[in-house]
């Protein structure tokens, strides 16, 4: 099974032959199975996606529901999932987002949120943060900052890149407030040499994802929908990972008192079951192409089966409390990292908003990172190695570790999850150089 | 139903408003049906892509197998259907294209085709042809020379576009021969002037698609597979359209002596039961990616679910037969266009290979289009209403319509087919001037 994945199919972010993937035969909740009987705890949700845990019977059963009903038609059509679907996102999504635009995935979605800017708005730029990952076809990488953009440069013209208010070596200022109005003032200068009038939307996530799981600060979302407000710039919340639960909220932007001009969407959507992505866009977007073609399309737009998986995963997250539950279980994942902060050198920080969390190692107590940006360490490695060995999967990046996992997670195996950590960390502080 | 979907999704290609889509409430084989018991043949798989027609038990059993043992798992793993489904497009693909890498569509497989032509031979420029259609993502619609590029430009730098061998309006030459050796000649000039050096692919579709269902002339893709080499430029052939049986071909590049490079593939890859699309790549490309990073990926590469679709889906065609039913039954849609171009003055000409059709309807003696390129006639728009008031589902475009049903449909249906569209074309007939 290896070798055929190894030799039929091309292993991605990586040198195939330094590919070393993990059989998996099924799963099921916060855990998978490989062929051989290892049991692995899910401590990232896969790719922070699978947010309802794997397997779920009532998901299934409804997937099968819709094959027996209607499988595929082409975007034109109107079907009775399609209808329900779109409905019951108007009313989750808080704010006057009540239209919906269905493709495979979030790069999809952000692409077509691109669309939607420039044609709205007849402007072309976008601004983006640095701090940032929004998918990897052409626009979407041009929208990243990440340095998985560098091999994917140059794309189309327009694209803008700006500071977080938490950038990776400097500051705005002390305190979230000043963060956040610093932040502000220097967007506004950005804003000011780029032209207003030349700026369609700007993208972000609305709490940064694999570039450090970082929470705005205090201010700094609705201070930010004001000021493009001002200029007539959208604001495009990217919650492909942060949205569905992830924070503890059902969208991310709810913690921060403001509703973005559109919100993308995909993962957490419909847990992954069945690939899909939707672009939600505020009433007056909506009104714009009812008068106006709408220049975008793809085949699977609207695709049966990825709405009937996603209306039973968004009644699944209802019905079983799941948005509470990672509300409620951020506080022992906020203990538990602070346990383990007391206990390794190596432990510099974490961050956990809901069950999206984050743990930042260093090497020395003056806080320099394990591993430098886009860099390696061979603690880091060994790390890796040995949450799986031990069972614990997750993503190990730079000079940090992810700890997402499904929002279906008891308090027991989230314990679990750290126990395992608290024993890894152990690589990390023989490494740590005092 | 048609409510809800026009009040909360987005249609495409179109001002919503004016939308009147078809409500659907299942289908099967190759018929739909409404809510209300409207019966319509689908003269289109919906769009290119239902290609072993709706609802096939064996595939809608497979995907529920596969739900049973493995929903998702991150693209960094090894999964059985993974190996399998690989394996088994490695056999049925020609040559030496054993490699493939997974997307949830048409246009993700094409924007990684573009990664992969530039991370292999390190340049930049992407030759493609005006009268073609690859996809609605920024780049892919800058590869496209259909006029649904003109609202989404500019795009990224570097793509080149190209006449075909077949131009709009003019000609390289009376007979095939003459016409692929003038545009080869054309082409390699064009190569001169771009600098052969900075050029890492074309794009083709191997049998032009929307933009006119257009078989290349004898002799032109082995001898642009030649030229393109001697250059050490990348053949992308896209068969997101032409592949998996619609020619009468596993591949509609095997009607023609060659072997392309790079092959990309979605719709009937899995007759667009759950959305999925792959990149298919020669042995020395597969070569270079495990010496080098990819740098690409996204969330739903190698979806279980997509992949046991597109496993159950091939052996579908292979047990029924059903290349050799595309095959077959070409001769009587030759047959039948024959017969409706002696009987109708409008109608110009009808092109079939395999079960890929279209028919051009013209004006008046002199073959003028009913309708100009991107442009509309009364005429058109009354057929089309005429098709869909009558049963029969399929596209209408410009001056001509397309001719693409399911390959397991009988040679009664496509009669049943061309006596709606003999009906039909009494309303171009009125149209025509003489």
């Amino acid at each position: 099974m290896i070798d055929l994945c190894k030799q039929h199919t091309m292993y991605t972010w990586a040198k195939g032959d330094a590919v070393d993937p993990i059989p998996v035969e099924r799963a099921e909740g916060v855990y998978m199975y490989t062929p051989d009987g290892q049991r692995i705890l899910d401590f990232n949700s896969q790719l922070m996606c699978v947010n309802i845990g794997h397997g779920h019977p009532k998901v299934i059963e409804a997937i099968k529901k819709q094959l027996e009903q209607l499988v595929y038609v082409y975007p034109g059509t109107a079907t009775a999932v399609r209808a329900r679907t779109a409905k019951l996102l108007s009313e989750i999504v808080p704010g006057d987002i009540n239209t919906f635009f269905f493709t495979s995935g979030g790069a999809e979605a952000n692409e077509n949120a691109i669309k939607i800017a420039r044609q709205y708005t007849g402007r072309h730029k976008i601004l983006s943060r640095y701090r940032s990952y929004h998918g990897a076809t052409e626009a979407c990488m041009q929208l990243t900052g990440d340095p998985r953009r560098w091999a994917n440069e140059p794309g189309g013209p327009g694209y803008i890149k700006v500071m977080d208010p938490r950038p990776y070596t400097y500051s705005f200022g002390e305190t979230d407030e000043e963060k956040t109005a610093e932040n502000l003032k220097y967007l506004e200068e950005v804003i000011m040499y780029e032209g207003p009038h030349t700026i369609a939307a700007m993208f972000v996530e609305t709490v940064t994802g694999t570039n450090g799981v970082q929470p705005p600060p205090a201010g700094y979302l609705k201070g930010l929908k004001a000021l493009l407000e001002k200029y007539g710039i959208l604001l495009v919340c990217d919650e492909v990972m942060a949205g569905f639960g992830r924070t503890g909220k059902m969208f991310a932007f709810e913690h921060y008192d403001f509703v973005p001009d559109i919100l993308t969407m995909a993962k957490g959507l419909n847990s992954s079951y069945i690939p899909l992505g939707a672009v939600g866009m505020s009433d007056k977007l909506a009104a714009h192409f009812q008068e106006n073609v709408f220049w975008g399309g793809l085949t699977y737009n609207s695709h049966c089966v990825g709405l009937a998986a996603a209306e039973a995963t968004i009644h699944v997250m209802r019905d079983e409390g799941l948005v509470e539950n990672a509300a409620k279980l951020q506080h022992v994942m906020r203990s538990e990292m602070d346990r383990l902060q007391a206990k390794h050198p190596s432990f510099k920080e974490g961050r956990a908003l809901g069950l999206f969390g984050m743990v930042d190692l260093q090497k020395n107590s003056k806080g320099e990172p394990m591993a430098p940006y886009n860099g390696a360490h061979p603690a880091m490695n060994e790390l890796g190695k040995f949450f799986r060995d031990n069972g614990l999967f997750t993503f190990v990046r730079w000079g940090s570790f992810m700890c997402n996992p499904p929002l279906c997670i008891t308090e027991e195996q989230l314990k679990e999850g750290f126990e395992i950590i608290d024993r890894g960390l152990e690589i990390t502080d023989r490494a740590f150089e005092g």
